[in-house]
């Protein structure tokens, strides 16, 4: 059997028996019932994900995954291919946003070239050259508004490497993973699935990326709509869609949330190219909705049908648009917070507090 | 001079150049402009607060301070008052959310008893012993049904003690503060400011706190009308308002906001009741605004029209209503991270990253 049908026979859902458990332990800490909202929910998530009453956060890990997309020829970005690549070595020498959160936050960082268009010159003299995986499936996708982005063995390639990814954090001891990308066009890319995923007309999943202007946004809207007719038959199922409009990193990404859900560790999506990865993920699996967390909703308009799909509310709202695991990032640290609220905190049993309705007055 | 008086002396407008400055630094960075969203407002109001481009926010403190309310009197809690002493014992034993989440976030911790009604016996043998500080300006305030809840010389008492445990704080080298409250009735005192303040009506401001039923919300807004009569003569200005139908731990943070303000230390607002004290303290002095940041919006009705009034929008928006400086906490994190990613990051010349528009295709 393939890494991919393993991986997906795998998948349990959570068990609703956990939920109700540390629901009941909830109540016995010293706090209101419910008083810290959805944080109670995020941890007894995760209790249920780990089957545990003790659930752990301690080692959170971001794997970044960068890819080309063919689709730039069609100059649907405000910013020229090569960025992908120099972005890779920002991150490698720690200079990205990603760095400063995942050292503010200490949340380690692994960076994966699924498909850079011309690979990164990673030195070992860069300060996180040890942190660079090689995973290159092929340099870049093909344009889609002239054929398939990828061929089908590409793309199992790709989504083998992100459960591979997930997998070996599983074994490396990350009790929480989140997933973010690089990759010039990939709005384009993300928008175009999130077309034919929902079904709703391009107008309403296109916005600006990086920084589109209005020309840019009318060639991102044409390459789309050429590629949805192109492709037509091909998007009536989730891989059909990856495999004709996706990117390498974004059926890396949904590979890694294949992994994580098979490994029961907690799983946090980024921004719109991330949710697109995960809301495909969700579509081939549904239950694998259960391991994921939603980190930000992103000013992208089509992030909010991706965030549907995965049937999840994000965490925060901050009007971000970044990428690269940023909003994950962030996220990370209210889960964090929310376990340790659950495992740390005193009973009203144990640390002598009068519970509710004691005495009225 | 009164260290009040002082202390409001000593506040200063933040300066726009020095956001401006900050701007202008921000688009350098190798990220698209403008696609960190709030995170970008916030680092760059943290250097106009602290007038560097090099901010700092390494040493976070949270000064929780706790106080009983006359108003229990009246039967406005679903808990009994002695849960104020019990609480802060379970704060100095480790046991509550926010010494969870002080931990997981790394944020110092203080508990100041400015007024519990009986003092908790805090015994050198607990865990947190030494982050407990007595500021006892009396046992509770008094029953603001039938008369103010502090005199003059209380209420300038407690403002003090807030006023001084900023400064403190400041010289210690803390570079981002945050505060929050523990004291059972004191969403009927913050709502009864609330009324007050906004000129609203009680029903807009008056919420379930930390779970009080039918009978006891009516009590509840009995209690408040009743005092809002008794003391209309009184309530034409803020520091009246908060004599009237304040509490102790409300003027302690009051002060608190004015002292961080004075020494120019960002300083994070928590749920209802802090941001009640917050609302108070830029009525009385408007410029204190600039230095503050709402943590987050709770689920009390109220909530929303003191965030206007000290013209913040809350960073995180989770349901949550526990107090204790929870929400602070969180936010702390975030507003650390906007700092990381403005002095952490490279710029676009420095990483050798191509910026916008240089090749369109």
């Amino acid at each position: 059997m393939s890494t991919l049908n393993k991986t997906l026979q795998a998948i349990r859902p959570i068990d609703p028996q956990w939920i109700e458990s540390a629901q009941r332990r909830q109540l016995e800490l010293t706090k209101p019932p419910g008083s810290l909202g959805r944080l109670e929910e995020i941890a007894n998530r995760c209790c249920a994900i780990q089957e545990t009453l003790q659930p752990t956060t301690a080692r959170p890990r971001i794997v970044l995954f960068a890819a080309d997309h063919g689709v730039c020829a069609e100059g649907v970005s405000a910013y020229p291919q090569e960025v992908t690549a120099q972005m890779v070595l920002n991150f490698l020498r720690g200079g990205a946003a990603i760095n400063a959160f995942a050292r503010a936050g200490e949340i380690e960082l692994q960076v994966v070239d699924v498909g850079v268009a011309v690979p990164p010159p990673v030195s070992n003299d860069l300060p996180k050259a040890r942190d660079f995986l090689d995973r290159r499936v092929r340099s870049g996708t093909r344009n889609f508004c002239v054929e398939g982005a990828m061929t089908e063995a590409e793309m199992l390639a790709a989504l083998d490497a992100g459960i591979e990814l997930a997998r070996a954090a599983a074994l490396d001891g990350c009790d929480l993973l989140g997933f973010g990308e690089m990759g010039i066009g990939n709005t384009t890319s993300a928008s175009a699935i999130a077309a034919a995923l929902s079904g709703k007309p391009v107008d309403a999943v296109v916005g600006a990326g990086a920084g589109a202007d209005d020309a840019c946004m009318m060639r991102k809207r044409s390459a789309i709509e050429r590629a949805l007719v192109l492709h037509s038959a091909s998007l009536s199922d989730p891989l059909g869609i990856l495999r004709c409009v996706g990117g390498l990193e974004i059926a890396a990404m949904c590979g890694f949330c294949f992994g994580a859900a098979a490994h029961r560790v907690p799983v946090v999506t980024d921004g719109f190219i991330a949710t697109a990865a995960a809301a495909l993920a969700v579509r081939v699996a549904p239950v694998a909705s259960g391991y994921l967390f939603a980190s930000h909703r992103s000013s992208e308009p089509g992030h909010a049908h991706f965030l549907a799909m995965i049937d999840q509310q994000p965490l925060l709202d901050l009007g971000m648009r970044l990428g690269e695991g940023t909003g994950a990032a962030l996220a990370m640290k209210l889960i964090q917070s929310s376990v340790a609220a659950f495992t740390g905190m005193a009973t009203f049993a144990s640390a002598a507090v009068s519970n509710k309705g004691a005495s009225n007055k």
